[in-house]
C-alpha cells in the first residue's frame, strides 16, 4: 500500500463509529449563516461537499445519490411538469430533473444562499450549468414557510435536506405539520420523494419515525435504498403518493418509460436498479414495522 | 452523543480510506499458523472476530452475511444433500446449511484448527452447537489439495474463505485452476456459492475478476450483494451453476420453497430479499463488464 | 516503516489533542468499584496502566515518573525513616522508597484494592516484590479519611494519584483541606512530594491551582518537572516543604548524597538530573505567577 | 468537554505512535520543488507550518523552539556580528537573531523560495518584518553548496533544518562532510548551534549520531533539550564550539549579559531556563553515551 494519509476527515456516525477520509487538500471551510461548510478534495472520492460534518456529496458518487433520488418519481409520474426542490443545494438535483424534458417549471427553495454560491462555485460539475436554466427558479428561504404561504400545486416535491442536526437548519422539516402541508401542495396524481436517513439497522429509527409520520399524509409510502460509498453505509429514500406504488414498476416498464423520454446517459438508475432500490430486505421490514414513532413540531427529530 | 471510546480497531480498506469501531473489550489476540486472530467486543456491533486486521463476522449482523451466502443456493437446488464448504471458521454456515433438512452429508474443510477452535470458544452463537451435529465433518487441511485428490461429487460447494491476502492462506482458492477443480466436483445439477470481495466501485476488480474467472467454467455466473453494516460496505458474492439461474426464481417461488421447507427462522433471506441481492444496480453491472481479468496460479489476485 | 497497528489505544488530553499508540496486545479490561482499569501491551511502550482512559506507567518509562517523584524528596530529608504514600497503586513507589535504606515504616493507603490486585499479577516488574517487604504496610481505604483519623506524623507523604477527574475516585485529595490535614500529619522537618499535573503551558492551569493551594500550608514549594515519553509530555511534580528547598542542593551535592546511601541502580536521577527536574523554563514561571486559583472541597479541580 | 473536531491532522513519528491535532481551518496545502507544504490552524495550537507531514512551528509555542534555538549561541559569543543561517524558512530565527544589536550582517541560504514565500504570506506573525531589516540578505540555494563554495567566515552559524527525510531536501546536510565544511567557516572564537532532532529516549539515535558527528570537527558538543508542545515531545539542539562550553554559563552570567544587551523581551529564555535546556538527564547522557554511529555522505541518517 502506497503511504497513508497525515490529513484526515473524520466522520461520526455514532460515539463509537466513525469513517477516515485521507485528504489531499482542503478548498474552503468557513461557517454561513446556517451550518458550516467544508469542500475538501479526498484521494478516494475526490471532492466533497461537507456540511456541519457530514458528507452530503463525493464528485465519485453523486450520481448515486442523486439519481436515486430524482428518477424513481419522475418515472413514475406520467408527465411531470412543476417541480419543486426544498433544500437541493449543490445544483445536482436540477440537473437530473431536467433530464426529463416535459418539466416546464421548477422552483428550488433552499434556506442558505451562500452554501449554494459556494457550490456553483467550487462543484460546478454537480449543477452543470442548470442554476442558469430558464426553467430553474431559485429562492433563498425556510422551504418550509414557501410552502406554507404559497398554495401553488406541483406535479413533484422533492425534499433534498440534510439530516435534522440539533440545532441545524432543517429539522422542522422533518414533522407531521410539514408533511401535511407538503401534501396539499400536490397537484392529483402528484407525488414526493425525499432523502430519509442510514438504513444500518443499527441506525434505522430515524428512517422509520420518517416513514410512519409520512404514512399519516400520504396513501402509498415505499422505502428505498441504496449504498452510498462515499457514506460508508446504505441510505433510504422514501416515495410517497396517494395513488400509485413504486413496487408496481417492473424492470421493463422503467426501461420503457427511459426510452420513450429518451434519457440514455444515466449511469446508475434502469429498470433492474429500480427494483434493486426498491426490494427491502426482511429484516429492514421488520425493523420498520416495530417502530410508532410519529415526528412532530413539538417532538421532532434528530439524527445523530 | 455519549462518551467516545479510547480503544479502537480501524480497519483500513485502503491507505487512505480507513472504518474506526471502539472497542469495549478485547477477548483474544493470537497467531495461529496460518494468520492473526483478534476476537473483540465492540460497543456498536458486538463480538468480532478479525483475522489479519479485517472483521469477518459481527455479532450484530453475522445473520446478513451467512444468510446471504447459503440461502440462494440451498434454495435454487431441488434437494440439496451433500454439502462441502471450504473454509467456514465460525460455524455459521452449517447452522444456515442445516436448518435445509434434505442435507445429509455437510463437509467442512478449513486449514486453520486453531482458528476453528478459538470460534468453538468464543463465538458458539455463531455455531449454535452445529459442529456436533452427526453430518457434519470438519476436517483440518487445504479445501484445494482436499478436493484434488478427492474425486467425491457434491450437490452444493461453499467457498466461505477470507479475502486472498499476500502471504494469506487462501489466494489460490481464487484461481482458475482451483474453479476447475470446484466445477469437476459437483455432482450434475449442482451448483456453487461463495462470498466475492467488495462491490464498493472504487474497489471492485477483485469481484470482477472472480466473476470472470468463474465465467470459464460455468454457464451461468450470477454476481449478487448486499450491504453489511460491520464491513461498512455493500459485499459480494457469487452463484456459479450449469444449469440454473438465481435470476429465474421470483420473489413467490422462493418464498414458497421456504415454506415447503418449512424454514421459517430466517432474520434476513426469503423471496424479496432475494430480488434485491440478485438485482445489480446499472453502474456495477457497467463496471463488471468493462473488466476481462483471469485469476491464475500464476498470477493470482491480491485483495488490498 | 513497518506496516501500521490496527488496533489502537487513543488517549485524549483535550477536545481536539490525542495520541495514538498502536496496541499489540490487551492484557485486561475491567471495572473496579473506583475507576476502569485497562493493561495493554503497546508496541512502542509495552505494558501500559490504563485509568479512566488515561495512562499511569508504562513499561519502557516507568521509571522516569517514579524516580522523579521519590528521589528529590527522599534525598532532600536527611534521614528519612518514615514513609506515607497516598495511591501509588502499581507498587513502583514502594521499589523506590525503599532503596533508601533508613526508611523504617512505609505505609500505603490506596483507595482501590482490586487495582492494586491486578497491578501485582501483571505489572510484577513494577514492585519487584517489594509489596511483601516487612517493612511495607499497605491498606485499603481513603487516603484522606486515614489521615485525618490518624494523627500519626511522618517523615515523607508522598502522593501518587492520579489526575482529579469528575466522579474519580480522588479529587478531594487536591484541596486546601486535604493539603492542610497532609501539613499537620508531618514531623518536623518533614516534607511532601506529589505528582501534580501537566506542565504543557495551554493546560497548565491545574498545576498553577495546586502550587497556589499548597502555599497556603507550607513555606517553600517547589514546582518540578519532566519529560514523559508516553504521556507525551512534560509531566509536573511539586516538593513542599516548610524549611528546604530542592533548589539549594547542587548537583554534587546530591550526588554525594546518593553515594552516601549507596545507591548505585538509578536509571534517572542524579545530581544533573535533580537541577534539570528543578528548573523551569520562564514562560512557566510566568504563566504559574498569573494564577491565584486555590482548590476547595467546595469548589474542587478537574483535570480534562 | 466541547465537541470533537472532524478535521484532523495526524502526525506519524513512528508506525504505531501517532498524534492527532483537531483543524479549525485549512490555509495553504501545495508541493515546493523540495518539499510538501501545509499550513492549517489547529485549535490547540493556533496557526501551523507543516513540510512533509511533520510540524516544524506553531503560533502557540514557536517562541521555545526559535528562542532555544538562537539565544544559547548568540550570549555565548561575546559580540556576534556576521551571523549564517542555514534553513531558517519560517523567518522566526531572523526575528530572534535581531535582537542582538551586535548583529551587522546576518545571510540566511534556504533551498525552497516557495516554501519561504509562503510563509512571509501566511505566517508574518514568526518574521515580524524582518526579512526586510538593511543587515539581512537572504539566497535561495542549497546551503552546502554555499558554505562549500564561499569561504568567508562567520562568528554563528545556525541550522535550522527540517528533519533529515529520504528524498527530503537536507539529509546531506547532517554529515561529517558537512560538518566539516561549516567547522572551516567560521572565525576564531565563532561556534555554531542546530535542531537536532527528538530526544524521546525511544527515538534518541537520531540525536546520538548527530553529536557523534559534530565530535569528530568540535572540540566542545553540548546536546540540550526542551519539551515543545506541538510536537509533543522534549526536543534536542545542539552547541558546539572550539572553546567555550555552555555548560560553564551560570545562570546569573546569562542574565547579566541579556541586561547588557538590553534584551528583555524573551518569553523562552533566562538564566534559569539556560541551565534546564543544558541539564540533560542521566538516562540520555547514557543512550548518548552507547552510540558510536558517523553521519557520512555515503550513510546517510534518515529520520522517520
Amino acid at each position: 500500500m502506497p503511504s497513508r494519509a497525515w490529513k484526515w476527515f473524520i466522520e461520526y456516525t455514532h460515539p463509537t463509529q466513525a469513517h477516515m477520509h485521507g485528504v489531499d487538500r482542503y478548498i474552503y471551510s468557513g461557517k454561513t449563516a446556517f451550518q458550516r461548510v467544508e469542500i475538501i478534495d479526498t484521494d478516494f472520492f475526490g471532492r466533497c461537499l461537507i456540511l456541519d460534518g457530514k458528507i452530503q456529496s463525493s464528485q465519485f458518487d453523486e450520481y448515486i445519490y442523486h439519481e436515486a433520488l430524482i428518477h424513481p418519481a419522475m418515472v413514475l409520474h406520467p408527465e411531470p411538469k412543476k417541480i419543486f426542490v426544498a433544500g437541493g443545494g449543490e445544483g445536482a438535483v436540477l440537473r437530473e430533473i431536467l433530464k426529463h424534458r416535459s418539466v416546464e417549471k421548477l422552483v428550488m427553495v433552499d434556506i442558505d444562499k451562500e452554501t449554494v454560491e459556494l457550490c456553483k462555485q467550487y462543484l460546478p460539475q454537480w449543477s452543470q450549468g442548470t442554476f442558469e436554466d430558464p426553467r430553474v427558479e431559485v429562492l433563498y428561504m425556510d422551504a418550509r414557510k414557501y410552502l406554507e404561504e404559497n398554495t401553488e400545486q406541483w406535479d413533484i416535491i422533492f425534499l433534498d435536506l440534510p439530516e435534522p442536526l440539533d440545532n441545524g437548519p432543517c429539522y422542522l422539516l422533518f414533522t407531521t405539520e410539514f408533511y401535511k402541508t407538503v401534501a396539499e401542495r400536490l397537484r392529483p396524481g402528484g407525488h414526493i420523494a425525499l432523502q430519509a436517513d442510514n438504513l444500518n439497522p443499527k441506525l434505522f429509527q430515524c428512517h422509520a419515525a420518517i416513514y410512519n409520520t409520512l404514512k399519516r399524509h400520504f396513501k402509498i409510502v415505499d422505502s428505498y435504498g441504496t449504498y452510498i460509498p462515499s457514506f460508508d453505509t446504505e441510505w433510504g429514500f422514501i416515495f410517497a403518493s396517494q395513488t400509485v406504488s413504486a413496487l408496481d414498476f417492473s424492470n421493463e416498464k422503467i426501461n420503457s418509460i427511459l426510452e420513450e423520454r429518451e434519457i440514455t446517459d444515466l449511469r446508475f438508475y434502469d429498470g433492474l436498479t429500480h427494483q434493486a432500490l426498491f426490494s427491502l430486505t426482511k429484516d429492514i421490514r421488520f425493523l420498520r414495522s416495530q417502530s410508532n414513532r410519529i415526528i412532530e413540531d413539538n417532538n421532532p427529530l434528530f439524527s445523530t
